[in-house]
């Protein structure tokens, strides 16, 4: 397993990888260069499928500075009936206006067009640089190049025209049970002047009777469970699309072990991260509760320096826990009722929890650790 | 003006800059070394008020883990008839269990004993490192040395016995309209071993008719309204005393100046910090949609380095303030509503400022930027 590497993540019995930049039978991808990235990298991209009964789910950002692909996915598509998903990097066309808005309306209309479907089939995501105008005019151009192009190998392709600053691609094509599922991922925190957007892309030709909340509940336990700066992106976007081909349904944990494996991925790409942490929390009063205390954990800055310079400092523990806390009971949160010595082990993966005493009730968040390379980062890139 | 330096503080007419380590009148204070601080500093601290009658308000952090000494003061004390507060510094007494609360009401009681005044009237208040049992045998030395040291000229030795890692002391002492205020503060983030602490005593001779009133809105408009790292501290602790010698009321504005200006010192003392920025934000639809945007953006850590690197990075508080209000209308933040322009300056104290549109409320919070030795500080430091 090449995929599947990290500690916290159970694949299904009988898994098979395949090659990575693989598609789920029945679906197509295409990415080309149009000129947005300086570098003159792949950076606008397609992925369609040919089935017209495909079924789909789309989940975006609530961030209330919503980019322009955002405000056109919530109006203009049916969210359940996504054929295809039109994506470019290099430019986020977040406040951007009204006329970012049509540019983003705009490309969904000319993939549409060129692949023959309704618009409201098409879901439009960018990530990039942000309050730039979009140079339509390349981004049109490219469209109708990777329309044309659209292969049943070209996961690569597709994968690399997503990426931003990522170390490298987030992608995987796995099977099980009788179906192919694929999945093309971005995102790496804050590196253009702008915003973090953490993009997913997943395919599988299985039977998804109610997508929406199969993709509701992987992206509960994986993409909803990290942090690496505990900053809100406006232009979030994961998108499920389910052909039925195989007339299987989905194996029990396959979507949900791929989505995490690939979220564990980005915060390990996380801007500056050298290590991944993951904040455990039980006893806690209600789910609330407990999600509450593990967040404020993962996102207090000196557990996250602790656990750069490997310090089993259960003190910021208790701190950042009696801080989401704040009025409420809480007994005596010491050594006896937290485990923070993996903090100190030379692991790429360690876990630190702690028991509040409070209920039964438990949750956990991924983090990735605070270094000086953050800061290199995001204080000397200047816009 | 030496003490009323920053730009965001306003003091009353006629007001006088007295000695910095001077004391109202009736009071007397003092500070000794005991032998829990390495170095060998004054680590213990008394200050008293001579008058029975004076009245107090006594202010106590809300962390759910707080530390033997918050517990006593809120169990043990007459917060509104406090007459003499005894500290250490060097130790936290946090998380140390039945001793811990053991040993800082025997700090209360050893006080009060020697002071001739009842435990109840007697604060306690401690700071430093975390989760080690309090050498109460020195404490107690200490107290007995302090107790018998107390003299009105003593606010240095004081403020000296309250610090840990501050890079100087923070103090002051003014009078206007008649009355004199002294004050003595300590903080500067998170650099001991365990917690952040920000404390801070305040002297007066003007008759004040509810004191928890008064320091309640002095310290909702200081102390509640900045921000180094986000965190809560388990120990933080805020004392106003007043005498009522002088038979004159507080100035307006008196206590709200020489609070807001030391506050103001505790984040430009912050962990690393390089300047200070003041988050502004208008048009909120209420007076806490301001405050959870304003917040937002100065705990955000891609604006703490956008600060630290004098860059003006408006989308960055876009998506901070965007994230604060997710799933609620917002026009476009762009240039048109954000001002980061004071970003980019080269000043200690910057302003950024936002018009989110949607009412007419206004809040802000005063930050330290993230900086490299933010992470020195807080991830090379092992327990």
């Amino acid at each position: 397993m090449s995929f599947f590497r990290s500690r916290w993540v159970e694949p299904p019995a009988g898994v098979t990888e395949l090659e990575p930049t693989a598609l789920a039978p029945g679906f197509r991808a295409a990415g080309v260069a149009c000129g947005l990235k300086e570098s003159g990298g792949t950076d606008v991209g397609i992925v369609a499928a040919d089935e017209p009964g495909t079924v789909s789910a789309l989940l975006l950002t609530r961030n209330a500075a919503a980019a322009a692909p955002i405000v056109v996915c919530r109006e203009r598509c049916e969210a359940g009936a996504i054929r295809a998903a039109v994506v470019n990097s290099g430019n986020a066309n977040a406040a951007t206006g009204e006329r970012g808005y049509a540019d983003a309306v705009a490309m969904q209309e000319r993939c549409a067009e060129t692949l023959g479907l309704e618009p409201a089939a098409v879901a439009v995501a960018e990530t990039g640089t942000i309050g730039v105008p979009l140079d339509i005019g390349r981004v049109i151009d490219g469209i109708d190049r990777a329309a044309a192009g659209l292969g049943e190998a070209e996961g690569g392709s597709f994968s690399a025209a997503i990426m931003t600053t990522d170390a490298g691609p987030k992608r995987c094509c796995v099977s099980a049970g009788g179906v192919t599922l694929s999945a093309q991922a971005k995102g790496a925190g804050m590196i253009e002047p702008g915003y973090a957007t953490m993009l997913c892309f997943v395919q599988t030709d299985a039977v998804v009777a109610d997508p929406e909340a199969e993709l509701r509940q992987a992206v509960a336990g994986s993409f909803e469970r990290i942090t690496v700066d505990g900053q809100m992106s406006t232009n979030d976007t994961v998108l499920l699309q389910a052909s039925g081909a195989s007339g299987q349904p989905l194996p029990d944990g396959l979507l949900d072990a791929v989505l995490l494996q690939l979220a564990l991925e980005i915060v390990a790409d996380g801007e500056g991260a050298s290590r991944v942490g993951r904040a455990a929390v039980t006893g806690a009063a209600s789910n609330g509760e407990a999600e509450r205390v593990a967040r404020a954990i993962a996102n207090s800055p000196l557990v996250k320096t602790a656990l750069y310079g490997r310090d089993p400092n259960w003190g910021r523990i208790a701190q950042a826990a009696g801080q989401a806390l704040a009025g409420a009971e809480l007994p005596e949160l010491g050594p006896g009722r937290i485990d923070a010595a993996e903090m100190a082990a030379d692991t790429g993966e360690a876990e630190l929890s702690v028991d509040i005493g409070r209920g039964s009730a438990a949750a956990h968040v991924f983090f990735s650790d605070l270094t000086h390379e953050y800061i290199r980062i995001n204080a000397e890139y200047t816009t």
